[in-house]
């Protein structure tokens, strides 16, 4: 389904007819119309908001904005187009010239020889201030307007570049995408609290069961993907996925999009990690290389020096450690943790922070974790005296455990062994 | 979450230590060892299930199919190889040398030097059997092996090769990505039954509510994009969306996938038109040229001759018709139809059909529909006698309806007014 909010009317009626004087003004985003080089009167139309507004004796400087990206485009007019309706917040259409800017700040220049006031702006009602840096506390009020700000805008587009890399790279490397459903009858290994879906009219009708069994909401595609790979070998799906855990933290999210992917014939955890890296790595390069002020932006007002850290993170290879050997640094650790590290006990976030932090800020794989802390259908590793199976989780500075993963148990007697031992052979038995 | 079911552990003893003999093989998929041009003995390795099986004297045929294309590798090997194991539907590795084929059925077979089996089929329990062509109605009953079949694996690379070329589309176009909300607590414009969402451990504690009101699954994202385009301009989201609807009907999915975009300082139905023209040619051009066996498949059994039709449609320019227009033609139609067309009615299926079929099985926009059928929020266009709004249906051969879209109303006092009438105005206060 297609919309388009139509703000401007008044240009309809020249539209039609062709201009004699001069070419028609092709229509360029602020993003396209900063890239242009050597600039040399070409003439445009710039659509967007007003950020700023600066009126001097003969000339009128305006700063508008599409969302295209984080820097606006600067408009210089006669100061005969001065008006009130030329305010913070107002969209206007401008046709002009695009020419070399004299300043420093900026390449180019909109020399404006039209200037149309789309929709109004009543700068007293309008919640943000000129210039004001709010804080996101306040923005929140502003569902509607808040990504009109420079942070939640750049959020956004990072966001939506990250999501194009994520699609490319696996499309590049050969995999099939999914769509695994949402609305599930599965709890996957019990990830979590489930939400429920019932249909809203269900009230009026209570003995009527939509589906006849009870369904939630999916906290993973993995169980679908993993059948997906036998028919595929790789296969990834990017979709939301849902836990009703209550707790007011930035790691919990009701909802939440997640990545997963599913390769069949992997012979080793190696092989995994070579594609976490390089998914990391990929998308990481994209979003800098696409929009370089917006990640300057977040980081400086969001995360101090991340992107320098990013930059280090992406020149080296990652690290390897045992889960084995991650205990043991820890316990030599000169810091005091809350929680006493110990063979067999999780990794708590404290630890997670100092392993990363140990191995030069670098992302680090922790491999082949106790076999009592993973579900049961990861691989084991039939080792001993300490009992692991061949899982990973990349450890990632700033931000904690980004992926997981693990080698699938393939082996039908292991994996009776295993459900008979957690009292799931029952409810797994279509899995053996 | 990444995973590998990982079914091969015999080959890790070799991996570890250099061949001394030959390069190591290079892992292949079927699709890029079909696609070697001038094949003169690279050393490969591929893996993937066995679709038939044809033993003669002294040499033995395998067809593998990984799932990366429909068309499977021929695997020759030295009778010797044969065993009871190679049989179809089991999982098997295969290294050997990739040369030209004497047969004129394919350029490529792969000479085997050796072949592993990674995982048996029991063909007596396995629910297909070899060449037969089994109804969809029968594989719906295994919904775990059912991808492994061409029909169904045809389709599933079609809607991965359709998604990424949508999502690289609007990436290209400069449109924003945005997800939008899933679980939501408006019902956009009463598009349907909805589904209502709550924390299954409800039930123990009915007092407590999750989000403090109710909450649905999400018909549309239009109300959170158009929020967005006032933002960004160009923005468009492609989720899940659902419908409680208690019909069974290939239209009526309780849980599908839908595009949407919105586009702000849109000024006509025409911008809109190829916006959604483009949207539909690059996506069945890449389908198409990416996977034209898959297509071929599909239009063959599913759909007769539609891969004809379709290329006719992506050579031709879209019609544009007006609603009143359509009406006129329904009316001089020699058919008779099972609802009689009339100004100010619904156009439904079976007109549909016979419009795109006069206007040459060329998809058709049929654009300025009665005020009276569509939502509040698109655009008077102040005509008369009849009343219409900016509104746009595509209608496409052998589908219907495929795309919607409008002008958005901008103007303040419409919208009152229609709202008053419709008694809405409180419910849509926000919007005003």
């Amino acid at each position: 389904m297609f919309g388009a909010r139509c703000l401007l009317r008044a240009l309809r009626s020249c539209s039609s007819a062709p201009c004699p004087r001069h070419r028609p003004a092709a229509r360029v985003s602020v993003r396209g119309a900063l890239g242009v080089q050597n600039a040399n009167g070409e003439r445009v139309t710039v659509q967007g908001w007003i950020r700023s507004v600066r009126s001097q004796k003969e000339v009128l400087f305006l700063h508008v904005n599409d969302g295209s990206s984080l820097e606006s485009l600067q408009v210089v007019a006669d100061s005969s187009f001065d008006s009130r309706e030329l305010a913070f917040g107002s969209s206007v259409e401008v046709q002009g010239q695009l020419v070399k800017s004299p300043s420093k700040k900026q390449n180019v220049e909109l020399k404006a020889e039209k200037i149309e006031v789309v929709g109004n702006c009543d700068a007293k009602a309008f919640p943000f201030k000129y210039k004001e840096r709010h804080p996101l506390e306040y923005l929140r009020q502003y569902p509607h307007l808040r990504c009109r700000t420079n942070i939640l805008g750049s959020i956004l587009r990072v966001r939506s570049e990250a999501t194009a890399a994520i699609h490319s790279f696996f499309k590049d490397s050969g995999f099939v995408h999914i769509h695994t459903p949402v609305i599930t009858s599965n709890d996957c290994e019990g990830a979590g609290e489930l939400f429920q879906v019932e249909p809203s009219s269900k009230i009026k009708v209570p003995e009527e069961n939509f589906f006849n069994i009870p369904v939630f909401l999916t906290v993973s595609g993995q169980l679908h993907l993993e059948v997906m790979s036998g028919a595929f070998t790789q296969v990834f799906t990017f979709g939301p996925t849902f836990r009703a855990e209550n707790s007011q933290s930035r790691r919990h999210l009701a909802e939440f999009y997640m990545v997963e992917a599913e390769i069949s014939f992997l012979e080793s955890l190696q092989d995994l990690m070579q594609v976490m890296e390089s998914l990391f790595k990929t998308t990481a390069m994209t979003v800098l290389s696409n929009c370089p002020k917006d990640v300057e932006l977040c980081h400086k007002f969001i995360a101090p020096g991340q992107k320098d850290r990013l930059e280090h993170m992406l020149k080296n290879n990652f690290l390897i450690i045992s889960y084995t050997e991650a205990v043991e640094i820890l316990k030599q650790a000169s810091q005091n943790f809350t929680f006493t590290p110990e063979w067999g006990a999780d990794l708590h976030t404290e630890h997670e922070k100092y392993l990363v932090k140990h191995c030069g800020d670098i992302p680090v794989f922790v491999i082949n974790y106790p076999r009592a802390l993973k579900p049961f259908y990861m691989r084991d590793n039939e080792d001993g005296p300490q009992h692991t199976v061949a899982a990973v989780d990349l450890l990632v500075p700033g931000v904690g455990e980004l992926f997981g993963g693990s080698l699938r148990e393939e082996r039908c007697h292991f994996l009776e062994q295993r459900l008979a031992r957690l009292g799931l052979t029952e409810a797994y038995q279509w899995v053996l």
